[in-house]
C-alpha cells in the first residue's frame, strides 16, 4: 500500500504544485504548466479558480479555529490563577501575527524568493494582484489572467497566515504562568515578522532547502519544530516556574486546573488539523487533488487516534499512572509527526508514525523533567520532538532523503533556536523576560491584569 | 490599494448582486442578466448553482456556530448563579429565531418586496420553489428553472436565518442576570418576526433604504446596531442589576465569572465571522465572487486584529486597567466595524477601521457607566456603537454618500429602539419584565429554572 | 408541501443514490447509470468529482466534531469528580473507531456486501483504489475510472467513519461515572469493528434490510438506536450508580456540574447534525443534489428548535421544573428524530417531527426513572427512544412503509441489543464492568486515573 514509491512522478508534481502555490503570486506560471498529467487531471479554468480559492478559505478557517484550541488547551493547563492571562496573550499573539505577517511576513516569506534564495521581500503590506483590483472594478479583459493564477491571492495568504499563528501559539504555552505579557508579545512580533517568514522562504517560499530536496509537507519542522525551538530556548532564558524543580531533585506536579477545557483544546485542534494538513495540498481543482486531500484527512486521523492509544496505553509504565494528559499530548504528537507527509504515506504508516510520536512525546516528556527544563503544557515534546520524528519518518515511509532532511532539521533547528534565544536574551535585558516574584506568587491575572479567571469560585491555595 | 474607487463598476455591480440574492426566490433575474462583465466572471450554470449553494450552507454553518459562542460569551460573563439561566435563553432565542423566520420572517422581509417598498408578503411558512419540488420528484423540466434562479431556495433561507438569530442573541447579553425569561422569550418572537424583517425588507430586501443607496454589506447597522438599539431599549426599561450602580456615585464591579469559556465564545464568534461576512457575498460561483470573498476575510481578520490590539493598548488609558476583557471587546467591535464595507476597503483600511472601532467601543462602555445603563457584557459599545462608527466608515474608505449612511443609521435607529421600547413597555406592564428581587438575589438558576450551573463547586456569597 | 409523494421518482432515486454511494467502492456503476434525470441534473465528470468529495470532507469534519460535543455534554454532565475520566473515555472511543473502522469496520460494512445479504468483506485494512493510486503516481489513464467512481474512496471512508464513532458516543454518556475504563474500550471495540457494521451492512451496505426498503436516511435507528440499545444494554449489566435510586424508591438528583460546557456540547451536536444530516446525501455534485442539501439543512434545523421549545414548555407539567437540561436533551431528540428523512418531509413536518421527539423525550427520561435505569446523560431517551420515533414517522411525513420500517427496528434493536448484552456480559464476568466502590466513591478521576479535572476548586463532598 505505499502508493507514492520513492521518487515516483506523483510525489515530485505534487511538491511541484504545492511549492509553486506557497509562492504567492508568483506561482501562476509553476501552476498552470506543470506537465500533461496535471492538465489532464484538473478541472478546467474557472471552475478550478472557485475551487482552489473555496478550500483555501474552508480549510484557513480550520487552521484558525486552532488558535481557540490552543487558547482552551493552555487557560485549563496553568493554575487558575494564570488563566485569564494566557487567554490574552492567546488573542495578542494570533492578533500580533495577522497583523505582522499582512505587514511584512508574507512578502518576506514568499514573494520574489529568487530559487534557492534565503528570503523574499521587504516591501510593507500585501494585498490582492493588479488584475484582481481590475476584475473588481469591472475590467472584464483582467478575468483571465486572475483565473489563470489559479487561485486568489488573498485566500493563499489568508491560508499561510493562520500557520504563522499556529507556530505562535506554540511558544504561549510553553512559557505560561511567568513570562511577561509585553515581553511575550514583543517576541511574538520577532518571530511571526521574522524567524518564521525566513524559515518559510527557504522551504516553502522555494529557497535553498526547497532546491535542496528537503521535504515537509505541511510543516512537521517548518511550523512545529520552529514553535518548539522558539518555545525552548524561551524556557531557558524565563527559566522555570518558581518552585517547580525543588532542591531535592523532585519535581513539583502542576495538574492542569480545568480538563474538560483542556480536552476541548484537543478536539478542536484534531478538527483544525484537518484544515492544516488537508488545505496543505494548496488545491482542490481538480480529481488528484481531491484524491489527495481525502488520503491526507484519513491518514491525519489515523496517526492522532494511534498517538491517543499509544500514549495512553504507555503511560503507566513511563510516567507512572494513567494518565489522561499524557493522552492528550500523544493526540498532538501524532498529529504533528504525520504533518511532514500525509500525501504519500500509506494508511499503515500513518498508524506506526503516530504511534512512534505518541511514543517519542512521552519520552520527551520525562527527559525535560529530568533536564529541569519547564515547559508548562509539554509544547516541546508534542511539537519539537514529534516534529522531528514525523520529518525524518517521510524518509521512512515516503521516500525522502535521510540527509536532506537531517540538514533541514539541524539548519532550521540551529537558526531558530539561535535568534530565539538571542531576541530572549535582548528582552531579557531591556524590559525583562519574567514577571516578578511577588507577580508569579500572585498570579498573573491579580498581577499584571486586572481580572481573574473564575472570581467566585473558591480555589485551594497553591502549595509550594 | 483602494481597490473600488466610489462609483466604480465593480462596486455597483456587487451591490446589484448581493440586493438580488438578498432579495431571495425573486432574484433570478437579476442574478442572470446583470452585465457582460458578470457573465464573463461565472462559471456556467450547474457548477455555479452547486457553489453558490454550498457556500451558503459552509457559511451559514459558520454563522450557526456563533450562537455558541454569544452563549460563551454570555454565561462566562455572568454571575455563576444566573449562567444556566442564560444558557437556557440562548438555546431558546436562537430556537425561535429559526422557526419564526420560516414562519413569517423571510416572506416579510424578502418576498415580494416592491422597489423601494417597506414590507414583504405576510404569508405564512416559507419553503422551496414548485421547480426545486419538481426536480426533486424526476421532473426533469424543471432543472433549467432551478439553476437558473443561482442558488437553491433553502440555502438562502438557511444562511439569512443565522442572521436573524445573531441579532437576538445581542440582546440577551446586555438584560442577563434580570430579565424575566418568558418575558425575554416573547421579545425576541416580536423582534424575529417583524422588527428586524422590517429592517432587513428597507434594505437587503430592495425596499425604500436600498433604493436610496443605503450601503451595509453584512450588517454592521441591519444587525449589529439593530440589536444593539434592541438591547439598548430593554436595558432602559428592565433596568441596571440591583445595586450595580451604588447611590454614592461608584459603579458596583461585575467582572466575567468564567475567562476562559467568554474568550472561546470570542474566538468562536471571530471564526464565525468569517462565514458571516464572507457569506454576505451571496455566491461563490465564479472567479470575481471568490476573489471578493477572500478579500473580505482577509479584512474581517485584520480588522478584528487591530481592534484585539487596540483595545489591549488602550485599556489602561481609557479604563485604569490592562483589561482582558476589553479585548474580548475590541475584538467584536472591530468585526462589527469592518462589516458594514470589508468587500470594497482596502486592507490598511480595514486596520484603521477595526483598530478604530475598538477605540469607540472602549469609550462607549466608560459612557454606558456614566449613564448608570447597565449593559452586562458590553452588548451596546460592541454592537450598537462600533456598529454605526461603521457603517460611517463605509463614505470615507469605500465611497458610500455621507447622508445616506446617516438617514439609514437614524431611520433604523429610531425604528428599532421605538418599537423595541414599546414592545418591552408592554411586556413590562402586562407580564413583568424584570424578575423578583428574592429571585435577582438567589440568582435565576435556582429562582427561575431548578438547575445551578456549577451546583458542585463552592462559589463566594456576592458582596454589595 | 409534501415534496416527495411517496414512491415518486426523486425517493427512489435518491435512495439509489445513496445506497449505492453507501456501498463504498463498488458504487461506480450506481452512481453514474441511474437514469437520464440523474445525468441532466448533474454536474459534468471532474467537477462533479470534487464537489462530492469535497462535501464528503466538509460535512465529515463537522460530524467529527460532534465527538467535541458528547464530550462537553458529558463531562459537564457527570460529577466533577468522573469529569477527567469521560474526556479520557471519549478521547480513546473516537480513536479506537478510527482505527477499527480502518481495520475492518469499512470491509465489513461495505465492501462486497451482496444485494439482499448479511455482511461484507473480512479483509484486513482499506485504502484508495489502484486507480487512485494509480493517478498519484501520475498515470495520467487511470483518471477517467477515479473520476468515473463520482468520489474518491477516503473522502466515503472518511464521512463514515465519524458515524461510527458517533455511536460510539453513545454509550459513554449512559454509562458515566462506573464503567471500568478498559472494560468500556473493549467494548467499544466490538461495537465499532462488529456490531454497528454489521447493521451497516443490512442497510446502507445494500443488504437484507435495504432490499426489503427500509429506509433510514443519515442514521435514526442505524446511528442513534443502534448507540442507544448498546447503552441501554450497558446500564442493566453494568447497574445504576451507587445511591442513584434509594431503597426508598425516590431518586437522588445528580443534575450536571457544569452547565455551560454541556450547553455548549449541545451547539457543537446541532453543529456537526448539518455535516451529519446534509452529508448523507452523500453527494453534491448537482442541483439536485445542492437542493436536496439545503432542504435538509433546514429540516435539520426547524426540528432541532421545536424540539428545544417543546421540551422548554413540556418540561414542567412532566418533570416538574422549567429545566435546561430537558431543553437540551430536547435538542438532540429532535435532531435524531428528523434524522430518518430529513430530505424527504416538508418543512412543517419536520417542525411535527421534532416537536414530538422533544416530547417522546421528555416522556422516556421519565420512564427510565421508573424503571429504575440510570442513564447519567438521558442518552437512551434522546437518541434511542427519538430514533425509533423519527423512523417510524418517516412513514407519516415521508411514505414508507409501517411494516418494513417496523421490521428494520425490530431486527436492528433484538440484534444490537442481544449482543451488547452478550458482550457486556462476557465483560462483566472477566474483567468486571464495573469500578469498586471505592473508586466509585472517590471517582474515577482519583481511583482510575491520576488527575483531577478541576484540582484548585473547592468542591463539595457529595451528600447521599
Amino acid at each position: 500500500m505505499y502508493w507514492n514509491q520513492p521518487g515516483s512522478h506523483g510525489a515530485c508534481r505534487n511538491a511541484a504544485v504545492r511549492h509553486a502555490a506557497r509562492l504567492g503570486s508568483l506561482s501562476a506560471i509553476f501552476f498552470l504548466a506543470l506537465s500533461p498529467t496535471e492538465a489532464r487531471a484538473a478541472v478546467e479554468g474557472e471552475s478550478a479558480f472557485v475551487f482552489n480559492t473555496f478550500a483555501f478559505l474552508v480549510w484557513g478557517a480550520l487552521v484558525m479555529w486552532m488558535a481557540a484550541g490552543f487558547t482552551m488547551l493552555e487557560s485549563g493547563s496553568v493554575r487558575t490563577k494564570n488563566a485569564s492571562a494566557i487567554c490574552l496573550k492567546n488573542i495578542g499573539l494570533y492578533s500580533i501575527a495577522g497583523l505582522t505577517f499582512y505587514a511584512v511576513g508574507f512578502n518576506f516569506m514568499y514573494v520574489g524568493v529568487e530559487p534557492g534564495g534565503w528570503f523574499g521581500s521587504l516591501n510593507f503590506l500585501y494585498g490582492p494582484s493588479a488584475d484582481e483590483i481590475g476584475l473588481l472594478d469591472g475590467q472584464e479583459e483582467a478575468a483571465a489572467a486572475v483565473i489563470g493564477n489559479g487561485y486568489s491571492t488573498m485566500s493563499n495568504w489568508y491560508f499561510q497566515m493562520v500557520f504563522v499563528a499556529t507556530t505562535a501559539s506554540i511558544v504561549s504555552g510553553a512559557l505560561a504562568e511567568r513570562v511577561k505579557l509585553w515581553s511575550f508579545f514583543i517576541f511574538i512580533t520577532v518571530l511571526t515578522a521574522f524567524i518564521y517568514p525566513l524559515v518559510g522562504a527557504w522551504t516553502w517560499g522555494g529557497g535553498w532547502l526547497a532546491e535542496m530536496g528537503f521535504k515537509d509537507f505541511a510543516g512537521s519542522t517548518i511550523v512545529h519544530s520552529t514553535g518548539g525551538w522558539a518555545a525552548l530556548a524561551g524556557a531557558l532564558i524565563v527559566g522555570p516556574r518558581k518552585g517547580k524543580f525543588r532542591p531535592d531533585g523532585s519535581v513539583k506536579i502542576t495538574p492542569p486546573s480545568n480538563v474538560p477545557i483542556v480536552t476541548l483544546g484537543v478536539f478542536i485542534l484534531w478538527l483544525g488539523w484537518f484544515g492544516f494538513n488537508g488545505g496543505s495540498q494548496l488545491a482542490m481543482g481538480g480529481a488528484l487533488d481531491a484524491v489527495a486531500v481525502s488520503n491526507i484527512f484519513t491518514n491525519t486521523n489515523l496517526a492522532a487516534c494511534a498517538g491517543v492509544m499509544t500514549a495512553i496505553c504507555l503511560s503507566r509504565p513511563i510516567l507512572g499512572r494513567l494518565d489522561l494528559y499524557a493522552g492528550l499530548n500523544g493526540t498532538l504528537a501524532g498529529l504533528v509527526a504525520v504533518t511532514a507527509a500525509p500525501d504519500i504515506v500509506g494508511h499503515h504508516w500513518a498508524v506506526i508514525i503516530g504511534a512512534t510520536g505518541g511514543l517519542v512525546c512521552l519520552v520527551a516528556l520525562r527527559l525535560l523533567e529530568v533536564l529541569k527544563i519547564d515547559d508548562v503544557v509539554g509544547a516541546v515534546p508534542a511539537h519539537l520532538f514529534a516534529g522531528v520524528w514525523g520529518t525524518l519518518a517521510v524518509c521512512i515511509a515516503g521516500g525522502g532523503n535521510f540527509l536532506v532532511q537531517l540538514v533541514g532539521i539541524l539548519a532550521i533547528g540551529v537558526f531558530v533556536f539561535g535568534t530565539s534565544m538571542l531576541t530572549w536574551f535582548a528582552i531579557d535585558r531591556t524590559l525583562g523576560s519574567r514577571v516578578s516574584t511577588t507577580v508569579e506568587v500572585l498570579g498573573q491575572d491579580v498581577g499584571e491584569l486586572g481580572i481573574e479567571a473564575y472570581p467566585e469560585f473558591v480555589v485551594m491555595p497553591e502549595e509550594d
